[in-house]
């Protein structure tokens, strides 16, 4: 039987479980807010399935509950934070508009924040720069996962290194989020709690054989790059530009072997004002829009779809009808709200 | 029999050739230089096999041959450009200077180059930046091609959309140079002009259908996305991305529907200096370069290598020991010396 809860209250319901568990109320708001975003985008491995983790990492102090970042550098278009293992999404979404602000004035800026926690879903921050009419983009690397090899190496170097762009259009924008690595370790986990297995051999095992079973990464299997064994040197590439902006940028990474939940993001925007123009921006990637929606599709029951497209749209119908969780979400969230003694959302009506 | 030139011979002989075509000095010179750089690289497809298609260029004024890019923006860390036609490789070049330059005042910047001529293989570039210990990124795109099609899609929208990244490390940079697509435009010509086909089916014919055969180039088909029929959403999202950091940033692209070659190209400098300091940014380079050099090979024959590394080492040798041209392009160069009437170069004794 599906469970329908309002968008507002479940935002509501997140936001007190998380300021119960000890983080200061801008921090919860933010946590609540971006993880219940994106499960209403529809990316259920990097929303409020997160929760219990996270909260997990309140009781064992490693996610930082209080107080703000350390700012390491301020160099008019560049900020660089220590993140003191603060919540990503309220470092993610304050980094955001810190850079929006400095973008508008210099006509770009870049954010680069080391020793965060973990920051969810890439996507979900975009529109805080897209709504300004600014491009955006996200990058995200953790220094102490290693679940993704160099092509042509057998053993774990990377974690999937994750880029979002933000892309507006004359109407909504275009919301690319992908990674260096085909899929990725939270779906690994889903899958394997629910006993199945990839449709495609998106893993590679310890000798260098694809796989599709996810129970291989217990066994020192890897997350195949982008391209794959085909042409896994894209995704090498993308994950290692991801890291030198990343942790590179932030000064703290792998080298520091840092333990524990911790990421590295870096956050760049782009004013088009300050380039060719706002209206001729909007003009070429409205162009793009539609040629993108008009192309004749492979599969005609499939037309041609952007991304963050379905996510948007789905946006919407939850917003208006509700927001349905994927299976054992609401079941974890239960269990906290046990813990900490606040009451359980009722289901919408 | 193999025919080998003195690099600086032949990079001469290059400026001379584009010179006496009617490029100022200061483009002569660029074009000579980055084109050889391309081919000590060991880019092959981006060398100087191009400098005929160049030369027809100029003969047939679609290059613009004198004068300076129009500034349209000057915002501090940001600028934007209208290249004129000029030679990708002038602008490419100045626009990297430019932003190294402003990186240094800003902590990062970004030129944005509209209505460029063909720019060539962009890791030529990137060591403008890697020698100042700056990290680089160069996107590029070009609005009359339309080789690739959105995932999902069947007829081309986009060019490759390349984007390459110079990484500062404690020794050699890492040099990154990846595409949208799974192949190249130049790959697939020269398979064809050598009646060869390609090892994997990194093309899909207009009906949907992978194939191998560059001759289907001609009858509607397309270069797969990065990700290929498999996972082409990561390539798609790349492509995106790509046409909006430089068509939409520089405010001219498809939507303005230009003919001839024509190139759209953003490069973004950061240095480390503002961020989280030098010596951390190469901390963490040097690390991940080491991790990825000891990784466990696939193949006990071939170690692990980074992005860039092959190219610097036969770029090395090419100095040292004199560089051989891919077959057919000393034959090209050969004709158009004589059209110009000036000597070919003489191969190394």
């Amino acid at each position: 039987m599906s469970i329908i809860f309002d968008v507002s209250g479940l935002t509501e319901f997140a936001t007190r479980l998380f300021f119960a568990a000890g983080l200061e109320a801008d921090k919860a708001d933010a946590v609540g807010r971006y993880l219940v975003e994106a499960d209403l985008m529809g990316h259920s491995t990097h929303g409020l399935a997160l929760a219990p983790w996270y909260l997990q990492g309140i009781r064992d102090s490693v996610m930082t509950t209080r107080g703000s970042y350390e700012l390491i550098s301020d160099r008019g278009a560049v900020q660089c934070w220590d993140g003191r293992r603060l919540p990503g999404a309220w470092l993610t979404s304050e980094a955001l508009e810190t850079a929006v602000d400095r973008a508008r004035e210099f006509g770009t800026a870049t954010v680069a924040i080391g020793n965060s926690h973990h920051i969810g879903a890439l996507a979900a921050y975009l529109s805080i720069a897209t709504d300004q009419s600014m491009l955006a983009s996200v990058a995200s690397s953790s220094p102490s996962g290693a679940q993704v090899a160099p092509f042509g190496g057998l053993d774990g170097v990377f974690t999937p290194n994750p880029v979002a762009w933000g892309i507006p259009t004359d109407d909504q924008p275009i919301l690319v989020d992908i990674s260096a690595s085909i899929t990725t370790v939270n779906m690994a986990s889903r899958l394997k709690r629910e006993n199945r297995v990839y449709d495609h051999s998106w893993l590679m095992d310890r000798h260098g054989q694809p796989g599709n079973d996810p129970g291989l990464l217990d066994n020192g299997a890897t997350l195949l790059p982008t391209g794959g064994i085909d042409h896994g040197q894209k995704g090498y590439g993308m994950a290692l530009s991801v890291e030198a902006l990343t942790q590179g940028l932030a000064g703290y990474g792998r080298a520091n072997k840092p333990k524990g939940t911790n990421a590295a993001v870096t956050i760049s925007v782009y004013d088009p004002a300050a380039f060719g123009g706002v209206d001729k921006f909007i003009e070429q990637t409205s162009w793009l829009r539609d040629a993108c929606l008009a192309n004749r599709p492979k599969d005609s029951s499939h037309p041609v779809r952007l991304p963050g497209q379905a996510a948007l749209q789905r946006k919407a119908i939850a917003v208006r009808d509700g927001v349905e969780l994927y299976p054992g979400i609401s079941e974890g969230l239960q269990a906290e709200a046990k813990y900490y003694g606040i009451p359980f959302i009722s289901a919408k009506a």
